[in-house]
């Protein structure tokens, strides 16, 4: 199999399924298992791109959806491509963008060669083929492309879920024979919840030349326990030569089981999205900063946190003050603090399989998270819905 | 005169009416002339503390008003006043509220005690009187509390600006009487653009043991000529032992203007305001980000400007994309230039002044400027207005 030239990946450590590595890149080398911050719109909302990397991030997901429609991919080639564009000098992927063509657009509808839609923006008609997504990928300029795929939407009928891994094993083809030398391509494997049938379609992407596997299809309203167990079937049984990438999740104890699993790359809104909500994460639970408990209260968000808003000094109480006076500075300090609760976990993690001890770290953390907290059974499912909707809004109504 | 314990003001050079000197404060000292960004609720709008300090800046402005309504002054207190609440570390100084109360809340009515309102938030009732904004300023707790004024609309009649001086008087003395033994007080001279009248007031403040003395009620309405004019006039009638503040000016050429009047402290919502409408200001005029001509500009804001949005290479077709598509970080880099660039202005004025060539410093910098551009008539006016209104709702509905 032909690989991209710049691009591999080598696993350093195993424990149980779980893994660690390196994921190297033309922007530098990434540790996993890494949670990719996502930068809807060329801007991981509210960070600069120190301030992301100052969580740990070494890789950001860009949405190919977005800046196809705005500003337009010949303006950010013409630039530079994004990594100019933005000045974020680590690696960065870009997503296809039939799962915002598919989901936010208006009017789409799927044939046999791709997405038809109207923009969401200005109502112009676009298609979007394979052949489009990798063109579009290519002016972007990411690390690494996604290929065009079909997502089926939480419970769909198994015929359709297997309809989606025919087409989109024949799409994976086309990007794969459109793709630029250059960039890394992954597959995306889909299936559903169906263990037999992610299994069958991974056999069948993992026979092509792709750089990495993803498992697209979760966390779009199917119950967060199955999701867990499929994962937990599917993660270890992907091609362990090339990075496994779930897509779209999750919350913290999603991260925990699916790095149990094997999978070394995550995207989500969630941590970002919250925080923007006003909804600030720690390992034991969701601070909702807007609640009252909270006017008086002198402590950080988090006392064993070392992020700039913890370490910073700021108190609960004047974060709630921001936030009910609609200040933009606390959605910064959230946001920030988030991140580097992901980047935290994920640098606890690639420790922990290094030195042989996953799952414990992993019921340590479970254990402590409990239930009816940070990690909430409903976070998950929002988590995908928000990649499309309210990540493309900036932030809510209340605060902004 | 008994001044306040812990705080001086010292003039280190003069430079014709110009000069250059230190404010002492329990939270360090201060270089003037300096300019104080607008921290309405308690946040420099989308800063951090630590930027707004790289701008320069060493001492801010609270807005009583607003502080008073939401989180209040008890509150601040109990958290242990505004400095603490903030977390800046530097010089602070409050407005005593009145011109909110007047220009923002509704139903207010002006009586011989004070301002009767209904808040602009739950319209519950308030009274503003001396001894209140003193005690509320005293429980915010910033270096300088201001004395409650009485600032006449531009084009008021010659009665109604007589009363309002007289009135202030009064509410000066009673401000006095008031005042915590720990907080500096500024006394504020009226006069409208009555020369003879601003001068008479001016001298019978400067009577008063008021720590310094401000110049209220300009940048109300009047002709912009007329502003600079009647500064240039009293600007130095105004005792030279103490610290000199135009509130609520300006542009850059407005406050190269009141410099060589004399003046040393400004505060204006101009350039945080701006930004947020993404405006950039440079010397030589102002850049509309959201205008087509920047589309494909590869060039940063200002090419001699070394502010972090500047030199962090940001390019204008980037900032533009940002504008355009509602992201935040653009509303903070725009801030951050706009304030750079007026620490930078006062930075380079006090060099002029001590070096003894302020006026040629002054003649290159509005030769710079020219006309038609940042520094256009009309926006010193507008910045009043901004301090009510705009500051309030946080940024412009089309970005956030």
């Amino acid at each position: 199999m032909s690989r991209t030239p710049g691009f591999s990946f080598s696993e350093l450590a195993r424990d149980g399924h779980a893994r660690t590595g390196v994921l190297s890149t033309p922007h530098g080398d990434v540790l996993t298992p890494t949670f990719m911050p996502v930068g809807t719109q060329g801007s991981v909302k509210t960070l600069t791109p120190a301030e992301v990397a100052a969580t740990g991030a070494r890789i950001v997901l860009g949405n190919t959806y977005h800046l196809w429609l705005r500003p337009g991919p010949e303006l950010v080639a013409q630039l530079g491509g994004l990594h100019a564009f933005t000045r974020w000098p680590h690696a960065m992927l870009t997503d296809s963008g039939g799962f915002q063509a598919f989901s936010l657009a208006e009017r789409r509808t799927l044939v046999e060669d791709g997405f038809v839609f109207r923009s969401h923006l200005d109502g112009a008609r676009k298609a979007l083929t394979p052949e489009v997504a990798m063109e579009v990928q290519g002016l972007l300029g990411a690390d690494i492309a996604m290929q065009l795929d079909v997502c089926p939407p939480g419970g769909a009928p198994r015929p359709e879920v297997e309809e989606a891994c025919r087409l989109t094993t024949r799409w994976g083809k086309r990007c794969l024979a459109a793709k630029r030398p250059s960039q890394a391509l992954f597959g995306i494997v889909q299936g559903g919840t169906s263990v037999a049938l992610r299994m069958a379609h991974a056999d069948e992407l993992g026979a092509l030349p792709f750089d990495g596997l993803a498992l697209g299809g979760f966390s779009v309203g199917e119950p967060i326990a199955m999701m867990h167990e499929v994962v937990a079937q599917i993660g270890p049984h992907l091609d362990p030569t090339r990075p496994r990438y779930l897509m779209g999740v999750g919350t913290p104890i999603d991260l925990v089981h699916a790095i149990g699993a094997g999978v070394d790359m995550f995207d989500c809104v969630l941590p970002t999205r919250n925080a923007r909500n006003g909804q600030a994460l720690t390992q034991h639970g969701k601070i909702v900063i807007k609640q009252a408990r909270y006017k008086e209260d002198r402590s950080p968000l988090d006392p064993t946190c070392a992020c700039p808003t913890c370490a910073g000094g700021y108190s609960r109480a004047y974060l709630r003050h921001l936030f009910m006076a609609g200040e933009i500075l606390v959605l910064r300090l959230l946001t920030e603090h988030n991140l580097h609760l992901y980047g935290r976990l994920m640098r606890e993690a690639r420790a922990a399989i290094a030195e042989g001890r996953y799952a414990a770290f992993a019921r340590a953390w479970l254990g402590a998270s409990g239930a009816g907290n940070a990690n909430d059974a409903n976070d998950a499912n929002d988590a995908n819905d928000a990649n499309d909707a309210n990540e493309t809004v900036g932030a809510t109504e209340s605060t902004e």
